[in-house]
C-alpha cells in the first residue's frame, strides 16, 4: 500500500499564502464591506503596452498554419535567451551562454524543484525571516536546515562555526520580506567561502529591479567567480507584472560541477526534458516584444509606481514608530514594521482584518525570526494605499 | 559538499525526445534539403479561432487596470474549472468537485512531481511500451519498476503473480505509442484489483479525443469505484492543440486516503500551493473561450485531420506489411510499425534520416519491447505525410 512522504508531515499544514487566501476568501463572504488586500506581493497595474502587444503578435502567429511553432524546447526559445543576455546581462562581465538559460513559468517552481538532482539530506542555509518556498521545498526533501539572521551573520557562522557546515545557501536579495540586500563586497567574501568549503549559492534576484541605492548588485554575475558557484533566478513576475502570464528563467552555469564528470547544468537539463514541456509562447513573446522594442522604460514606470507606494507606506508606519531599520525598505517593494505592543503577528492580522477590513501578512508565516512582525505589499493600487492609511489614521 | 541523486546515474543520458531533437538539428546544420519531421507528436494546425479569441479576451483584461488579475489560484481559476466539470464531465456519473480539478502548463509536470508526495521506493507497473516520462521519472525517484506488455497481462500479472505487489499502476489510453485502448470491462476489473490490493491508478488521457470506437472509456470516472482509486491526466496539447501554449489539467478525487486521516488531494494540494504559482491566465481563457463559445467542434475538426493523416500513414505501411495489429491504429493519432528486416530501432531511424530526410521516433525509446518497431505521428502537416510516402515509395 501506499506510504506518505513522510517530510510533509513536518510541514505546516498550510502554505502561508494559501492560508492567508482562505482567510480573505471567509471574510469576504460573510462580510460586505470593502476589504483591502494589501498581503501577498502581487502587481496591479495592467501589463504594459508592449507585452499586450506582443501577446498579438504571438497569437497571430500561432494562428496562421505558416508560422504556427509547437512545443517549445524545455529551457525555452533561443530567441528569448539571445535578448535576456542582450539586455539583462549586458553589464555583467562573466558570459552567459543560450545553454545556460532555462526559461521556465516560474521561479517558484525552479528554485523548489531544482533539488531534486541533488542527493537528500544536504545541509542548507537559509535566512530567517525569508520567503517561505525555500523552508517548504527543503523540508519536503528531507533536508537539515541551517538558518541565518543578517548576511553578516551568515558570513560570520560559515568561518566561526564549526557546525555550520553547508552544501546550498539560499539569499534573497532584496530580501522578500525584510528588504535587506547584499552588498557587492559580502557577495565577494561569500563566493570566496564558497570556493573554500565548496557549497553552491542559490541566489534570488525576484526583487532586484526594485534596488535604488548603487553598488548593490542586481545580479550575482557581476561578482567575481561567481559562475563558478551560483545559480541565479529571475522572475519576470515583479519586474515586468507577469504574474498572470508566468515566466520567469534560472541561469545555471556550465563551470558548476558536482563530480569530475557531471555538472550541475547537464543535471538540470536532464530534471527540466524529464518533467517539464517548457514556457508559453505567448509569455515568452510578451518580454521579447519589450526588450526588442527598447521599452524597458515601460516596466521602470511601474516599479516606480510601486515604489512609491511603499514610501507612502513607510512613511506612515514610521509616524507611528513601527519601523525598526529604516535602511531596509530603501531597495525593497514591501514595509516590514514590528507589531504594535509586541502583538503576536496572527493575533495582529486578524486585529487589522476585524476592525480595519485590512489584509496583510504575518510576519511569522517568514520564519520563526518574523514573529511580532508584519509585511505590507506596495504593489497594491495606490487608492487602496492610501484607503488603508486613512482607515489606520 | 554538494552530492547527486543517485538515481540519476540509473537513466539513459538523454531524454528521447531531446535526443532526437539534438539529432534533427545537427542534421539540419550539415545538409540544407528539406527534412520531414514525423517523430514526436506535435501538433501543427493552427490555435481555433475561439481560443485565439480568447487569448485576446483575456489580453484585453489584463491590459485594463480595472480588469486586471494577478497570480493565478495554484489550481487554476473557477471559471474554468466550472466548464471542464460542465464539458468534460457531463456524461460521467462520478460527480467531480472543483476541489477536485487542478489546472496547470503541464500534464507532464503533474504526472512527474506528484510522485513527490509519496515515499520513495515504491512498486510501480509501468507498460513497455509506453510514453518514456512515466519511467525516467520513476527512476529518478528511487522507485522499483514492474513492467506490464498490455492491459491482459498486467491484470494476469496482479491476480496470479505473488511479486507483482504494486503501489501505483499507470494506464496511458489510447496507448503512446501503440495505440492499445483500455476497454470499460478492463478497466471495471482493474477497479475492482485496486480497491482489494491497496494501489492507485494514473490514468493518462492525453489522447482520449482520438477514441473512434464506440464504448472505450474516455474518462476513468465514466466507471463506477474510479473515484476511490484513481488520478486522472488530462492534457491540452493534442485534444486543442495547445503544445505552445500549455495548459492541463490533473483530477486528484478526495476519496482516496493514503491512510485515515491524510487525503492525496490534500497533499497534492500541498504540493502545489508550495512549488507552483498556477497556470497562465491567457492559456486559461483560451479554452474558457471554447468552451462557452459551443466550440468543441472546431477542436474535432482538428482530430479529424490528425485522424485522417494516421489512416493514410497506416495504409501505406499496411501496404508494406509493416503493421502488427490493425485494430491497434483505430484510436490513435500515431502508427506504430515493426521496422523492415527486423532493423534496430535507432538503425531504421538513421536509415530514414539518412536515405530519405525522414525523422521518427525509435521503438527502443518507450521501453525494451519497443525494440525493432518505430513510431510515426499525425499530428503533421498533412504535404509532410503524402511527401513522406512519396519518398518511401
Amino acid at each position: 500500500m501506499l506510504k506518505i512522504n513522510n517530510n510533509y508531515l513536518k510541514l505546516e499544514n498550510n502554505y502561508l499564502f494559501a492560508k492567508i487566501s482562505e482567510e480573505k476568501n471567509k471574510y469576504i463572504q460573510k462580510s460586505d464591506v470593502s476589504l483591502i488586500d494589501l498581503s501577498i506581493g502581487d502587481v496591479t497595474l495592467p501589463l504594459v503596452n508592449k507585452a499586450s502587444e506582443g501577446i498579438i503578435k504571438a497569437n497571430n502567429l500561432l494562428s496562421n498554419i505558416n508560422t504556427f511553432v509547437g512545443y517549445p524546447p524545455s529551457s525555452g526559445h533561443e530567441f528569448l535567451k539571445e535578448q535576456i543576455i542582450k539586455n539583462d546581462y549586458l553589464n555583467v562581465k562573466a558570459k552567459i551562454s543560450k545553454e545556460e538559460i532555462f526559461i521556465s513559468d516560474s521561479s517558484k517552481s525552479d528554485i523548489s524543484n531544482i533539488l531534486d538532482i541533488f542527493s537528500d539530506k544536504l545541509n542548507v542555509a537559509i535566512q530567517n525571516p525569508v520567503y517561505p518556498v525555500y523552508l517548504d521545498s527543503n523540508i519536503m526533501r528531507g533536508n537539515n536546515i541551517l538558518y541565518y539572521s543578517s548576511i553578516d551573520s551568515l558570513i560570520y557562522e560559515i568561518e566561526n562555526n564549526d557546525d555550520f557546515i553547508i552544501d546550498i545557501v539560499y539569499i534573497c536579495s532584496p530580501n522578500n520580506p525584510t528588504g535587506e540586500v547584499v552588498t557587492k563586497k559580502q557577495l565577494e567574501k561569500l563566493i570566496s567561502l564558497a570556493l573554500k568549503y565548496q557549497f553552491i549559492i542559490f541566489f534570488d534576484a525576484a526583487y532586484e529591479a526594485f534596488i535604488q541605492e548603487n553598488n548593490i548588485p542586481h545580479s550575482i554575475y557581476e561578482i567575481k567567480n561567481a559562475k563558478r558557484v551560483a545559480i541565479e533566478f529571475k522572475s519576470y513576475s515583479k519586474t515586468a507584472g507577469f504574474t498572470p502570464i508566468r515566466l520567469s528563467y534560472t541561469i545555471v552555469p556550465k563551470e558548476i560541477k558536482i563530480n569530475k564528470d557531471i555538472t550541475v547544468n547537464s543535471l538540470f537539463k536532464r530534471l527540466k526534458d524529464t518533467k517539464y514541456n517548457g514556457p508559453s509562447f505567448l509569455s515568452e513573446y510578451a518580454i521579447y516584444n519589450v526588450y526588442t522594442s527598447s521599452a524597458i522604460n515601460e516596466l521602470k514606470e511601474n516599479i516606480n509606481y510601486y515604489t512609491e507606494n511603499t514610501k507612502i507606506l513607510f512613511d506612515f508606519f514610521k509616524s507611528k514608530h513601527l519601523i525598526l531599520d529604516e535602511n531596509l525598505c530603501v531597495n525593497s517593494p514591501y514595509v516590514w514594521i514590528k507589531t504594535p505592543n509586541n502583538m503576536s503577528s496572527w493575533d495582529y492580522f486578524y486585529y487589522l482584518l476585524d476592525n480595519f477590513m485590512i489584509l496583510g501578512t504575518p510576519g511569522i508565516g517568514f520564519g520563526k525570526n518574523g514573529e511580532n512582525h508584519f509585511r505590507f505589499t506596495g504593489f497594491g493600487k495606490r487608492e487602496d494605499i492610501l484607503n488603508a492609511i486613512d482607515r489606520l489614521k
